[in-house]
């Protein structure tokens, strides 16, 4: 048997690792590192930063490994998700097999929370139906970006008894506001979907790289801001080569 | 000006908490800690482990104190919570006079993360329009109980592309199962309202004081194990005094 720990390392501020996850690093034999290309080198960087921050444990080794790349180009999106997670497996699968002994235990660093809309529990238990390996695993929760969007902004999700819904861009984009919460936190938007939206019946508060160094927020009416965020996040996304952000919607009492 | 940390500590574990949260707590003066009756007693317990575990500052103090009571007799609910968040606005305020000199710092220790169906930020913002007191405020996440779940599950919240729903019983009762999720998260429900809904249309993974030495799950198809839930958290209630619940419900696939 062996075990793979999925932990769960917080929102992109390496003071989000918990005690039970800094315990469970330092449980591992190897960490896996997945190096995706230049644009997401500061996202390795940060992995890299926390097992120097965290790891005390001497035998623990990092493996880095280049993470199969989607086919974008793929007309059938889901077919191409599907393919590209069982491409992730059989890495994963190889990389046990080469680096860890049986009994070993190998950790999976996730951002976020593993959770939410995060792959790697769909990938592991793909592994786990198909491998030739006997393998068992752990999930360690994190600091999800809802809560660390909420912590920035020092506002609650949920109003007083409300339900809170949290979405993606292309929902959003189909269905508009959910009509049975007054807060929406959409996640995966590529495509600033709020722009759908009528932009004096809702506040937004939006936010990029979330607890890094480059955290930028902006908050206020829709109307006022959406095209400041539009802006920001076009710029943002050009210099640094990438982006990560997240935004809650909220209904602005007395208006429909 | 005082300064108030509001710190998640994450959802029973005591190794929820993160390396910011144990930063910010020894950054306090002084910590409060509620003493809500002896149903609680157990929070109160968990409150002292943390400080006891993870607190190095020989300066900080704990500051014991009565949380005001809820009048649950109350015809007008949101009135009474309104006058009770009021009430406790005010004990801090007396706490921070009394405990705390201009420029000091105290922490508020609060279950899970503060942003989700917690009223210390309210109460907080109260404080802050209403005392003589210059305050200041800043939150620190911590692990919220639905990622504790799904941890505990090893199981995603979203189904893929999928929204989440979190939501209260008293709101699920009222609406049934969200037409725009296949996934529900309900908090606050001391009243099964999961009865409520078509027992062979969702799987239900249900737990009981999460992360905690007692934490109680039972999960499958809700017309299997619905009375199961309904008796077990019964007689955990009866044999503790008290139950802290939560429970995703999903909706099964071929199933309308």
């Amino acid at each position: 048997m062996r075990h793979i720990l999925i932990i769960g390392i917080g929102a992109g501020n390496p003071e989000h690792m918990t005690v039970q996850a800094i315990g469970a690093l330092n449980r591992a034999d190897i960490v896996l590192i997945p190096q995706k290309g230049a644009e997401k080198a500061e996202l390795a960087d940060l992995r890299r930063e926390i097992c120097a921050r965290y790891l005390t444990n001497p035998r623990t080794r990092l493996v880095p490994f280049d993470l199969p790349q989607r086919d974008a180009a793929r007309a059938d999106y889901r077919g191409g998700v599907d393919d590209w997670h069982a491409a992730i497996a059989a890495t994963y699968r190889a990389l046990l097999k080469t680096h860890l002994a049986e009994g070993g235990t190998a950790a999976l660093l996730v951002w976020g929370d593993p959770s939410l809309y995060d792959s790697t529990l769909r990938i592991v238990a793909l592994l786990r139906e198909s491998a030739d390996l006997a393998i068992d695993h752990t999930v360690i929760p994190g600091i999800a970006s809802p809560q660390a969007l909420a912590a920035s902004f020092r506002m609650p999700l949920n109003t007083i008894g409300g339900a809170v819904h949290i979405t993606t861009g292309r929902r959003l984009a189909q269905e508009g506001f959910p009509d049975n919460a007054d807060t929406a936190l959409v996640m995966l938007d590529g495509d600033l979907s709020f722009r759908h939206l009528a932009g004096d019946a809702f506040d937004i508060f939006w936010s990029a790289y979330l607890g890094m160094a480059d955290e930028t927020v902006i908050s206020g009416r829709l109307a006022d801001v959406a095209a400041q965020i539009a802006a920001t996040r076009a710029d943002l996304r050009r210099r640094k080569g990438w982006i990560m952000d997240i935004y809650l919607l909220r209904k602005r009492q007395g208006v429909t």
